[in-house]
């Protein structure tokens, strides 16, 4: 790896994405990596956008564009970075989201259970660190918060990280969803670093009240729209089945794939056999699975594989209040009489739950907006502001999924 | 299917697409119709293009909005077109790549030998009328040619029809390569009849050059574009080498999907059997194979499969002139060494053959201009144009590919 | 005009706008319409945001765009509108801002004291009228909110008319400011009527809430950005100052156009004749002047234009509290100072004074959501909204504008 | 000017524009370049295409910005361009058309005779270069082709210079034409510089031809519109009319603007005094004098006039071969009658001509594409090229204006 590549990806949101450095380099070529292809980044979106089929690997492309517009930015306003740390805070980010599994958030805790993705990240980070004789020391030492610069770590994994720019910028480019977008290179313009934390420039606040608002209207629309969230409810409930039926010996519910392992036998223990077993996960395993399983004896099983295969979703409803239980107690008798369901497994064709929009938002960070003479104020306490409890509190709503 | 619903589609491309007619409804609801969200218009494309990801089903609704538009603009010049023949032209669009099985052209007469995706189509659309008792039976006159208003016909296959001008659009948005946008919107609104046939008016004459330009630059820049081009070849290759080794109880070959039937024992007749089973066909089964077919014991599959998984492909170059005898022969000779393949195998791991950019386009048709005079002329013909045999012609070119 | 003519216009916003009725034709070619080419949209914002040069006859052009999109849009949803009452409202649409003089709002009651713009459009329609033989009768009916469909006078001016949905569209586009953009394909989507009111359907909330913020911004990062306010407060007291030294004799001050009539004798009221002289006036008339009182020997008249003509602006400071007096007078003295001016006519380098961002806002109207069940509230009014007060009250602030 | 000054400028073609050097401000800053604000880039092609009214100060801080992105591009790939020689080239390209008079091409040679847009920049710069201590100097040598470094020269003035690729983006852009639209990212990653040249490589080869291609429409649909065209030629009939009636006490055609001057007495020598009435130009003193000629007692002229300023144009027609002039004789008979105009002045009703497209394009010059194996050819010779003479070669075609 001496020679001196450089290649340009095409990419519809920014236009061009320049890569120039071996360790970038290695790090995409690395099979972990190029796996990212094959996970979408919003799962099953695309049932009601169909746009929404880019994926992990595109948008962690795009994260690390953003981090070197990012970094040119606060260099050219004297914030020093040296060329290693330019270097690990974009493989870094380029790395961030390697421990996702299939469908991403949809099925996390579902597939692995009790392990979160972004320790899986680092774990990933860190086997691949070994393979690159400790290339990759610096990235984890940003990732993980240690290094001593606080603000390369909150360009990785804070309230106005690229991470989110991205996927805000990315999903509702490929949704056409017009409310999502948000001034993501504004934004980067007013970044600035005052006393080692990453700031917004004063007059960069209504740029942040627009990515705020953004922000909002995607879980709203998007994230947490009715059917999205009906659909990965699906999923998560065939899993919830096999489970519940899982025999070793029913060839039926085999797949030939990693999942067979951590359906059935994984205990918990992330070691390197099993998180390269992990690594070899992707999207096709589960619908593989499904379409298999769609042909399976046992009845809830293949009805929920068909209908999610054919998209014959549940009807979802959701709304502020809880739903009233003699409500919900009819809907559950009529699903179990349509589809002859024993009221001990109605939980496969009603139920209802609380989604909440905290998903990808950490309620104790603040965003610091810089003031010309020095002050320093969250965006919350801003004079005028758009900003206040509304929309820095998460929001609960309540959901009921039928099947019809 | 009384009620009357209207449903309103997010597409980055068009904005949004509408759909309020219960055929149209009964069209897209249908599993074989749902069975396109699973097969990427553009197959391998994303290997080098990562936004490339698109899907069939988002091409087919996207040449139903533009035929929508196409209608209007026509009908607001006084071409008469009965609702009757608006519904089934549009369902007829819906339909018109029904027929393709994973990975589209890809893989076209490679999964299933000896049948044309069109003929598919046909197939399919006529199982799906006798299902919708007749519903589609106008739709399918148009589809084939045969209903009395050709210019009906020519918008959905034609030098300029919707199909083109959505996949060009579609395919130049998702990859980000602006070379490849067409001005659709003004190529509609230069929409006309004469005499039956579908033409151009005179003012549209550049807006026709630069669609033919911009279908130029996607063939060279994108649909055969080296490592696109390489990455396909590959995928056929594996294909080929499962076949050549095939033998029935061959456990590991198996995958559990309707691929093994048609890797095993088709025999050329499409039934309505054999056709149901070649609907339960998509990208995953291919995908879910590959990672099988990766831990077989036989060296070449197993190299290749691994190879394509990890984004390894063969490197390819692309030439006016054919590959000298010599050079190959050398080129052959260095690969066999490298992966120990007998020279009888060679043909796995280097090889020449020719691309030409003549798959989506028909030789024999015409662009017809209609000048205010009355006057038709094809645009070749027409004065100052920049069109001439050199767009026309088929252009051939020499590949070679070779695994390092 | 009995020739049926059929026009299509490029517009970098919408595409293409479509002229084919024989009024409308009229009225674009009436020499009234025509002069809205000579009037920016945007007065002085152009000194901040050069791309925003566009004029009025493009903002009126675009808002009849969008009307003919929401009469579509209505239409489908089964409200009747009858091809006469779909002209006559384009047509008011058309001229809604006929009564717009030099530099729009910056200058409205500077040029012509006392007579507001859209009494003035009123009177110029009439007279119009007039001369088309009453065909604008229909068109007036409605934009005076006489017409019995009180929804056609709200798409022509309430909280969610085609006007506003058009001006911050193209503000926003051509000013390059992607905090303003609004997704006005959705919001005319969600347009439906219910008891003769123009609402928003329920799935449209977060539509209007973007609409609503996006103003907000297009506010206070844009019309009243503090450059651009410092541009137009300028050009105002050059007018005063004009006004102030003015006399009949005074050569030097004449300007050849209709400016002369208005600044020296118009006694407000405005006749056929007066009315016809405001109709010959337009940006260059202003622009003219400036660049003929910059050579006047009036000190302060020729500083201000100078200044002005080579962008050497106030020195603009806006912010919530009102400015401390003695720092008021420090400045004020500072000026008086530097160049020359006495106090009593310090008024001319240093004023303070109160911005508000209710110009374009209508106080006592709502925004009316149409709730599936039939329940109809107002969007400050529905669970969750981001809109409360601080969004539909008028904001204060305070600005001081400074020579230096 | 010590203090280190940072602008950012929104610009709806690129995003955004930062400048950042004292000397661009100081440039910038100036009363020569501000005045590029009151001089609309595209002339009359507004009556046509609305949104065409940005101006040449618009335009050159757009080729400013990609000047920017050339430098960087270029110097990623390790070819050394100074601080010195960036600030210059930078500088160069923001003046290169500060020599352009009211309207740009329109009168170019008709409000100044005999003096070619390029010298007038030449010394202008040079008047500007003594009032900034000599900081011109080298952007001056740069502009003239005599440093050392052709490729500066090249990027500012050449066939692939970043103020085509500026003036077609951003015309295109506020044309609303997405015919013209080029790659201009592309192909700015595509420069290179091989023996002092400016080259393009060889993957740059399709971006080339869009870029030719795109050109090309721009010229036929827009520069040179028929309507376009027509309304230039009025503007120049009209100061040729008011040439052939000058006389020196004749009021009635003063305008109170250095044009009176220009008209006048002017004698071709431009000295320092004469070039700083010609700074003072601008297109308000062209529609200041319309205004006024419009109320002039000389027939032809206040016609001219009164029909320019309410757009009814010349009837224009386009086309390939000369029209017969007994059509002319009979079209210049009706125009006679129709207006009572003798003969003698027939041309300012009806007159034909030959327009060609060459204006911008200099032909003795080649776009050069670099090989990987360092061949070097022009894109004319490049195999399977698009692009032959019939691109290359001017192309002229007649046209008839006619005043009905």
């Amino acid at each position: 790896m001496v020679e001196q590549k450089r290649k340009i990806i095409n990419d519809p949101v920014y236009g061009f994405i320049t890569i120039h450095h071996p360790l970038i380099f290695a790090i995409i070529s690395h099979p972990y990596y190029q796996r990212l292809r094959r996970i979408k980044q919003m799962a099953m979106a695309q049932l009601v956008y169909p746009g929404a089929v880019h994926t992990r690997l595109h948008h962690s492309l795009g994260a690390y564009h953003l981090m070197g517009n990012a970094v040119n930015e606060l260099r050219s306003k004297g914030i020093a970075i040296s060329t290693d740390e330019e270097i690990a805070v974009k493989a870094a980010i380029l790395l961030h989201d390697i421990g996702h599994g299939p469908f991403s958030h949809a099925l996390e805790h579902v597939v692995v259970q009790g392990v979160h993705h972004e320790q899986l990240s680092l774990q990933i980070m860190e086997k691949m660190n070994r393979d690159l004789d400790g290339q990759l020391s610096l990235a984890i030492s940003i990732f993980t918060g240690q290094y001593e610069k606080p603000f390369l770590h909150q360009l990785i994994s804070g309230q106005l990280d690229v991470d989110r720019m991205d996927y805000l910028s990315r999903d509702s480019f490929f949704c056409g969803v017009s409310e999502g977008v948000i001034g993501y290179d504004r934004i980067l313009k007013m970044l600035t670093v005052h006393e080692g934390q990453l700031m917004i420039e004063e007059k960069g606040i209504y740029s942040v009240e627009k990515f705020l608002v953004a922000r909002r209207q995607m879980y709203w629309q998007v994230y947490l729209h009715k059917t999205v969230l009906g659909a990965e409810k699906m999923l998560v409930k065939i899993l919830e089945r096999v489970r519940s039926i899982y025999a070793k010996d029913d060839e039926a519910l085999q797949t030939q794939s990693a999942l067979d392992f951590f359906l059935g036998s994984f205990n918990g223990d992330m070691n390197d056999a099993t998180l390269d077993l992990f690594c070899s996960l992707d999207d096709h395993d589960i619908m593989h699975a499904l379409k298999r399983w769609a042909r399976h004896p046992d009845k809830i099983l293949s009805l929920l594989c068909n209908r999610f295969l054919n998209r014959q979703l549940y009807k979802s409803r959701i709304q502020a209040d809880a739903f009233d239980k003699d409500f919900v107690k009819e809907k559950e008798k009529q699903a179990s009489e349509q589809f002859g369901i024993a009221l001990a497994d109605i939980g496969y064709v009603c139920f209802t739950g609380e989604a909440t929009n905290t998903l990808y938002q950490t309620v104790d960070e603040r965003i610091n907006i810089l003031f010309r003479d020095g002050v320093v104020k969250d965006i919350s306490e801003v004079d005028n502001a758009l900003i206040h409890q509304n929309l820095s509190a998460p929001v609960k709503k309540n959901y009921i999924c039928l099947l019809t």
